[in-house]
């Protein structure tokens, strides 16, 4: 017997007793650096926003379930509604006058609010009014409901994540019997009571496990962008502030963090790259951002997917007018779990050759 | 021989040992609960202040050392010039267009100012201009300089830690060769920078050993007292806010925390007590406060002292008019150390028998 | 044109644009509970042993790629070589004078000791000798490199968090261009300098990252085990002993953790179920595992799996002789990133309804 | 009117209000490095032993409060029972047979034993027998009565941070009813269930605020003494470990940490000094200890003082045998209040020039 046959036997007989070589697979589950399934992509605002607008006529909220989303479904994934392995990012759309009843989830959520007036979020019995530019977020497992105030929809941007809930089999979600939770709280009292983050109430310990603080006014954001552009920038993403939990000074969810980035007139970071996925959403402006060697251009309210370890850079196409990105990231899970890593390019100034602009149609037969 | 004079023997050749039985001073050195050396007192902003502005008049700053300040002497302590055993809380007055020069320190100091145009401090470079309600820290062997560009004076309150540093036996100081420090940052640069509690420089770690934010400005503290006031309050404290770490959540200091509290019209909280002691300044409005059944009536200015374990409640005297308290306390030594307790009264529905009104004249007979 | 048909056209249309709607997702992709794909799955020493030692006949090291290691492939993971969505467990098989050359990765692993003598580890210079129960780990990114002394054959089992690292695409892999490490330390020196968990030397900050102490050895272990089974049991898992990084108490790795578990004589423990995931070895003993109402029962050396949210209760059938449980679980991640819970059985005073013994045939039919 | 006489008036106003000027007293309360009241200095174990057993003659327990304690009265300290300004250390002699009363304070508390047989400990309920070497902790507001068993004495060293906790008006105190606490735990069950630091009972949280482990015996101590020795060493302190908290790698009190130091034969460490203070206890052997230039010879029992930011180096005399130092420092209060500092002693090849040997009768001359 050949020695051949001897090694398909084993082979065979490791099959049928639910067992696997590592040397035959050492290569692909031990690889060198991160091959990443999710690929750089770029939805355009035109093609969404009509999409959603449309899911607002034809869709009632009970067929709808109990929420209008369209999620990005990155190419790389396999069909699966996920933006990345670990963010599930989504537009949605709410008519005037709806309501989206409670429930609650394990998921950790955040929220960005893009267009409409009057529409509000209940978050535990704290009703909070959202406008343009507002961040909100989630805590898991408190009950939420949203609805609208005015005649007009509301649009918002959705970052949960669903994917790593999933993936570590811990989703719990559930139903309320009462389409709208009391409000129990004064209206907007999570903002009035910690809305200046670098003053407690002075009788209450620190709140550890999410931040306190469920709304993160525009006003207050763009005046920090504003300040901050005058004082210091970073080189890979220029006028970038985190939001954070003032009682921690941690990202708002143990698993999402989420970024507001102001792109000065003119300006063209430098590339890097990180062990982590985000998800970008375009708030203002015109540019471009080189992803792996590949130009994705973009304008107001187009979203793109940056993939791990892939180099990225950042260029605003305008000399007179700033452009600003918001972006959920996974990064905190990457940290707690020690797996963080991150690394600038060094070549060439600190730029990435570009290759090829994308282009959706073109990019698809490599996916 | 009597065993008397075998205890005799014995207790002398411990002297001369230098040593100590405990039974003999078993109940002086571990009490059965606190017995605080230093007293309830109060001083009157018109002595303080007149005095302040008589040094202002007759010492230079090179006389005055290089700080012009008088501190609140305990008169428990024993002529030390300390308004607590870990607390040391002065008035400082600075003329038009004087300079106190550069010097740093291990003690940890914060500054709330009181009084004045144009001043400004610059702590490790980073020059900040104060005004009335401000609050500054200044983090632990930090350069500072102090100036003022106006031509009136400007008047301030410092909290130092220096007693408990000397306890330690930890201070080092340090003058430096140049009157004033190279200004390296912009002007403002770290309230500009940090300025947004909720939300960092998404590229920076977060300071941990001290607030980055070196200033907080009396009109964010201000709107986050009347914010926190339309949702919540506690009863012993009313409106109270602690100033904190926006990258941490934790106290400005480790060794002194600061509060900024507003009593409401007609308030009269309910007394409880802790471990800890305090330093308050009352930034506006008239009322009192009753420190272990004495009643202390103060007004815009008066600053005074509440020792550990000392049953304290707060009444804010007017049906119309807010008042505002200043205070720093050293609750965050006594929770790094294990040692903080607290407790509210119980009996007369939360508030202490008052039995007299506190008499600066009277109370010295029994200190 | 029937609604129906708009429907049609806005689900192509999105099909096309890479967006998903949530609400023909919602009950999948937010489940109202876990649902695993991984299953409770139990594989016999027997098998898997002779699938080892066939493979220290036929597998050269470099055939073997670096590692002659045999991975448990959970039948509900689609063929992948993987024991849950998290951990990857495998048996690896050094024969007698056999060198496994240096290599190190961003997997994080520990090692558990199961046969041979004078088999050794190199991990970043420290060289240290493992014997039957023996714990070792494997910090991220530490070279590491075994080898055997003697001429017997050596066996461990092997628990890495391959699938996590894969799943957050933060693999990296390298390997040594030396095929042995140069030992830098006293052989022993972890084990030496750290290995009594209660005194630290004391001119060394403590280590947070990793556990310094690279290995428990099986000695200490045991009479750990019999100490805790005079004092304190849990009823879930009886004598349940976690291994924990000296210098911080926290689980050796920070996905990784190992628990080692006496069951008395005897004992039937309650069931309850957790959001996790965890992987068994039996070092010792003959009992049974009822897992989601299946009974798997096990002897020496056979492997099962729990995956997340599946009750469980351990059975050691033995009046006279203990059963000694060694396991791998995910629990720090999930408690890194919110996501832990747990939950006691409350009916049938804790114990689960068995329908039916583990048959491997039987059971995959239902994968 | 003379300018000084504005001054003198001016003062005498300040005086007769209760405040200071800072600048008469800066250099006194702001100095440029720490001036410790407490004196380096050494008791020897023949006076102390001899008064403490001559104390164990002729003082009951009722006479000598609840405790026969004899504390170290540093002669800097103006005749208070302190060795230093945060630590009181004391040797407890008790007689054969004798029981303490149960009583409890919120003082911080180590033991460390040194002669006797049969003597125990019950500390909140759990009861431990203490042999020459062992070291106890007794957390605080933890019940703890203390007896022996035997005919003969038992001695042990007392550190507590009595004065710190006095100096912080912390000090609670109580005594129990009862003489004797009821056993409620196993026997030695903190030693059976957190004996082995690197294993912890898997269904427990980690205990936080004091160590779980009460008492680590001598024979453990020992051996990871020995074992280190093979291993590393530091240049100032040779073979030192520091007793820590398993579940947290801390030190074992919020205030209070102990030291065990192997001095080898003929070892002469090089010079540090930090800010804090240590009283250390000769366990074994003859050597002696360079404290701020001058030489203290010490032998078994003796016991000495090293105040804050003194140079320090230890030299063993002996070129055959091991002399072992046990310590307890108040580093943990420095270190959380973010003031500790260290520093080596550059010149000399890191030794200090010895300016004489002390000698108690003439060093008091100075004091």
């Amino acid at each position: 017997m050949s020695p051949g046959s001897d090694f398909d036997k084993l082979y065979e007989d490791m099959e049928r007793s639910h067992v696997k070589p590592l040397w035959t697979a050492e290569a692909k589950i031990l690889p060198t650096s991160p091959h990443p399934r999710a690929v750089p992509w770029l939805w355009k605002w035109s093609q969404v926003h009509s999409l959603a607008s449309r899911a607002g006529d034809l869709v009632t909220i009970e067929h709808g379930g109990d929420r209008r989303a369209i999620s990005l479904a990155n190419p790389g994934l396999g069909g699966q509604p996920y933006a990345t392995p670990t963010l599930w990012a989504a537009i949605q759309w709410l008519n005037g006058r709806e309501v989206e009843p409670a429930h609650r989830h394990t998921a950790q959520a955040v929220r960005f609010m893009l267009e409409g007036k009057g529409a509000y979020s209940t978050v535990q019995g704290d009703k909070i009014y959202l406008e343009r530019g507002d961040f909100a977020i989630n805590p898991p497992w408190f009950w939420h409901d949203h609805g609208s105030e005015s005649s007009g929809p509301a649009v918002w941007m959705d970052g949960l994540d669903i994917p790593l809930n999933n993936y570590l089999d811990a989703s719990f979600f559930e139903t309320s019997r009462n389409e709208k939770q009391d409000v129990t709280a004064v209206i907007d009292g999570s903002l009035l009571k910690y809305g200046c983050g670098q003053l407690r109430p002075a009788w209450e310990e620190p709140v550890q496990e999410y931040s306190p603080l469920s709304t993160y006014k525009w006003e207050a954001t763009e005046r920090a962008l504003t300040n901050l552009a005058k004082v210091d920038a970073s080189p890979f993403d220029d006028v970038a502030l985190e939001y954070t939990n003032p009682h921690t000074g941690r990202p708002v969810m143990d698993t999402i963090t989420a970024w507001i980035q102001m792109l000065r007139p003119g300006i063209h970071t430098r590339a890097h790259r990180q062990v982590n996925s985000a998800v970008y959403h375009v708030f203002e402006g015109k540019g471009a951002t080189v992803i792996g060697g590949v130009r994705f251009d973009w304008e107001q309210g187009d979203m793109f997917v940056i993939p791990s370890w892939a180099y990225h850079e950042h260029i605003n196409g305008s000399k007179s007018d700033r452009a600003i990105l918001f972006s959920i990231q996974d990064t905190p899970v990457l940290k707690a779990l020690g797996k963080y890593r991150e690394e600038a390019l060094a070549a060439n100034n600190g730029h990435q050759a570009v290759k090829e602009s994308f282009d959706a149609a073109k990019a698809l037969a490599f996916v």
